[in-house]
């Protein structure tokens, strides 16, 4: 593989001189700034060979680097080798972001290129300010081209633009029209001072119409664009994914449909015009793409705030709350069973990474209004899973045997929730220091789970919880403690997330009544083993003192934390009583979906400690 | 005295008539936005009868409202009482800041005015830009005035500008010479890509020239500005300051004196050329005025930044915490003989707020090395302690009883460090409330003190560890939990706190080592009792692990925590353990202090619980 990487680059290399490029910049993006993104776009795996799902490659004349988070840095590593290319850990100490390392790099009169519509506004802008804008004494002269796709140039065998039918969610499953909805938006937009919206983000949009697609594995999304006037809403999506039923929903909703690639002429012709002025348009930076922008800002005044619509998706209402409570029953009770099955099987029958993974995956599958996955399986075992987002594959995966410590990561789309939960099980003999990794990990998603606090408290205000079990001991995870999940969308969205150092210039969200969030952490150590224990959080109003507004979490999943692996000695009172307390809930809410012996088992495996 | 009150406004209102001023604005600070300022600048006290050491006033021709902080709420209900004042709850839901205020009520073509001397740089531009700018469609075209002290004309018995002798301190207790210490910062005013530092934080001074001065009561700096340029530095001071000896120490460090009402006209003739261009101004737009920022940036580019002398200032270098610990050590012991003398004499003798807190600062002022005390002490008895910052006097305190709970809050300016401490005592019965919210108190300061986290966390990080025990029973103290302190300077200053929401715009600082913090969180029941347990913390460099770089915090403070108001059944064992390992410290840094009765009892009050 190593030479092949090296041959794309030299290829790259050679468009890039045609041109004129010195550096050229390949993220990780759709033309939506899309965490995950159709096989079209991976451009950065194509010529780098890491798979990650986070991750830009800058290719220069003479170097080629990789930029990944914490959750990559190990299997980067791994998959980098030999390729030549350097990896950059993200937000370790002394690692420049991009825009430093080009500013620090680059001379006046070179040229950075990449392909505007992969790139965020946010990115591109600063990209500019720091490289070409030449305003203050210390910034460079460099040219930024972004009219150019020159991976496309190279990738022969680049898979087609995926297209796939438009499904509509009764209403019964959104507990909100999408009249409702745009009204609301409306109001937002107003609000900001603006006449139009320009909405990329492809969850966004599907949140707002009632719509799910199918262009992206694993998330619920189709590849589109809409632009909202103060009477119109025009949907840019591909004319083949249109289907009877969409083209009839669209109809009644007043909605205009437009071709997808129709984006760009259609808003360079757009009049702005608005009661005999020219409106502003609204745009999310970190969203709508740089070419987009670029071309937009020409025509009009751009406002940049949030978009409307995600604080509105990430509030979940109450027919939201209600399906995914009974979603995440039958969800955690298909991973119970899967433990279940797990811990009577292993050193009975071969099971190997991929062959549990199967297992788990069509118990889920075999659910009522089962959709499709939320994310590949992650199923890693001993040292697998000290790589946080690791992928067996049928050729390379290890077999699982009765010791040590298996993890898995796993969720699904239904009718009616997105879920995502993790447990790792002790498949038979652990050493001492797993269990004290285990137990510190079920300490802290249990602490952060029993957070009381004041209204107007963020993620980051409330991360500590969860590290500092860990930190005690020295040990820190390389990822965020949580992030939102969507309805039926995709298992990451924001705004509000907890971490403990912001990842972005974006503005940290408050904790609102309705939010979805994740509460994950874990010990990773290399070589040896890897512990998460994820359950999926509702935040809700609690109390008003003399002193304030309480929040408070209740808890959507509800799955075992493996007793084998606990050393009590390591647990407080308070500890013992949340687990215990924990468990007593987990048989009651899906004691209900088991057989007789399934349920045997779990009042024996959640039995105080 | 509300009369009073009313008549000053009154008089105010006719000075504003005649000056066609419609909202008049009174912040408290002198020229410098000092938190503590000299009475000379308490014009805000003068007009509303608050006083507080925080708080603004704004007068309108119809009202007048005054905006304070969680501190001084239940204070300034009490002060403001029949004067007609509206109190604004800073921080509360609902309350809008000041620029909020007045951007809803003031009209196009109204005018709001200020001593531009008075407010901050930063307030100033946050006023003229939310009602001046006129750039926004919203924005209002209100004008402002910011060179009139309309204060001053109506305040017949104004005290006058404060003077008092200068003095320098050996290099022995400062740990760096002014030489060194201005090279630092002249490297970073480079760095910042300036050639000028207009320096106007007067303990920043202070600590760049190892000098202080008297001109704040408990502050001990002098009313002083600072220019600095790449070959010179001009400091403006009073000449009724300068002493010989200020005289010779300035000349042998080559920086030239000036009257300190010269700033203004010396800026505006200063030539700014420099290696042939205009140079360019680094200020700190929290700290300079608004008016002198007004004249400078009408003169010279100016750059926003940090004051390169707080980060400097901030982390205490070796000797400076040397100095600290021996006298924190030595501090504590006189603490611990005032609580000895007041357990003991209770009940025997008659003890007010105001005779007790002269004990204890009599028994500070016979220590070596005593300057001043550190603020006013905080001598509350029962529901007095539940105004965070009562001050006793004479006429009206509380006399002490053998019953109830009684809190000292207190410290002093030493040549060797500046002290703040705070403990609450029970002097006889005490309810099961009090002594659960005294407990969670003690086990919110400890659980702080224990954190270990990695480097590049702020306070904002790990506010949470010290609320989390009180939020858990819907309590919360409606101030930060800590603040950074000076070295025999400010007993408040940055950049670090520890706060779980900002209260300014301000980048938020990292704990780096080095730094001192307070800790110090509390119940405060209104009409009942007040507790606050308050700690000095030092962040130091520990382990770094695989996973990076971990910061843990030392002690300063070592004084005992009030047995016989801790009820265990609100104690974890980990928090039993840290109480204990607390109390054995206490008594082996403070044994050698006491006589041979203090220690006994210490002794006996510090055995494990």
């Amino acid at each position: 593989m190593d030479g092949v990487i090296k041959g794309r680059l030299e290829s790259l290399r050679q468009e890039m001189e045609k041109e004129g490029v010195d550096y050229y910049l390949i993220p990780t993006s759709d033309f939506h700034n899309s965490e995950y993104v159709n096989d079209y776009f991976k451009a950065r795996e194509y010529f780098s060979g890491f798979t990650g799902s986070n991750g830009s490659l800058v290719v220069g004349r003479e170097m080629a680097g990789l930029w990944t988070d914490g959750r990559y840095f190990i299997q980067a590593e791994k998959e980098l080798e030999g390729s030549g290319i350097t990896l950059f850990r993200m937000q370790e100490e002394g690692v420049p972001e991009i825009p430093d390392f080009l500013k620090e790099k680059m001379q006046d009169g070179q040229t950075l290129g990449f392909d505007g519509r992969t790139v965020s506004c946010l990115e591109g802008r600063k990209l500019e300010k720091m490289l070409g804008s030449g305003q203050g004494e210390n910034d460079r002269k460099v040219k930024i081209r972004y009219d150019m796709d020159l991976a496309g140039r190279i990738w022969a065998e680049r898979p087609q633009l995926p297209s796939h039918s438009v499904w509509v969610l009764p209403e019964e499953v959104s507990g909100k029209s999408a009249q409702d909805k745009l009204k609301e938006v409306r109001e937002k937009i107003a609000q900001a001072g603006a006449e139009y919206l320009l909405l990329s983000k492809l969850d966004d949009l599907m949140w707002l119409l009632n719509i799910r697609g199918n262009d992206v594995e694993c998330n619920p999304v189709a590849l589109s664009y809409g632009f909202i006037t103060p009477e119109e809403m025009y949907f840019f999506i591909q004319p083949s994914e249109v289907t009877q039923e969409l083209e009839a929903y669209v109809a009644s909703n007043g909605i205009v449909l437009k071709p997808y690639d129709e984006i760009m002429t259609f808003l360079e012709n757009y009049n702005y015009t608005c009661d005999g002025k020219l409106g502003k348009a609204l745009l999310d930076e970190g969203n709508v793409n740089y070419a987009l922008y670029k071309m937009l800002s020409g025509k009009t005044c751009c406002i940049s705030g949030e978009n409307p619509t995600e604080q509105l998706k990430a509030r979940k209402n109450d027919t939201e709350l209600e399906h995914m409570e009974e979603v995440y029953r039958k969800d955690s009770a298909a991973l119970i069973k899967f433990i279940y099955w797990l811990k009577h099987n292993i050193g009975k029958q071969e099971i190997t990474e991929v062959s549990a993974a199967e297992y788990l995956d069509n118990l889920r599958r075999k659910l009522d209004g089962f959709v499709e996955l939320s994310f590949p399986t992650i199923s890693a075992y001993k040292e697998n899973a000290a790589m946080m987002h690791y992928e067996a594959t049928p050729g390379s995966c290890k077999t699982l045997a009765p010791e040590g410590l298996y993890l898995v990561d796993s969720g699904g789309q239904y009718m009616g929730g997105t879920t995502d939960v993790t447990r790792t099980v002790a498949l038979g003999e652990i050493s001492g220091e797993m269990k004290k990794h285990f137990t510190l990990t079920a300490v802290a998603m249990l602490q952060l789970t029993h957070a009381k606090f004041l209204y107007g408290c963020t993620g980051r205000n409330l991360d500590v919880l969860a590290r500092q079990p860990l930190w005690n001991i020295g040990i820190d995870y390389k990822c965020g403690t949580g992030h939102g999940i969507g309805y039926i969308l995709n298992v990451h969205e924001g705004p509000q997330n907890i971490r403990w150092r912001p990842v972005s210039d974006k503005k940290e969200a408050i904790l609102e009544e309705g939010m979805v969030v994740s509460n994950e952490p874990g010990v990773y150590r290399e070589g040896s083993h890897g512990i998460r224990t994820e359950n999926i959080l509702v935040v809700r109003r609690g109390e008003k003192t003399a002193d304030g507004q309480f929040m408070y979490f209740d808890t959507l999943t509800y799955a075992p934390i493996d007793r084998e692996a606990i050393d009590t000695q390591y647990m407080q009172p308070v500890d013992i009583e949340r687990l215990n307390g924990y468990h007593a809930a987990v048989y009651e809410k899906t004691a209900p979906y088991l057989t007789e012996e399934e349920r045997a088992w779990l009042a024996e495996v959640t039995a105080p400690v």
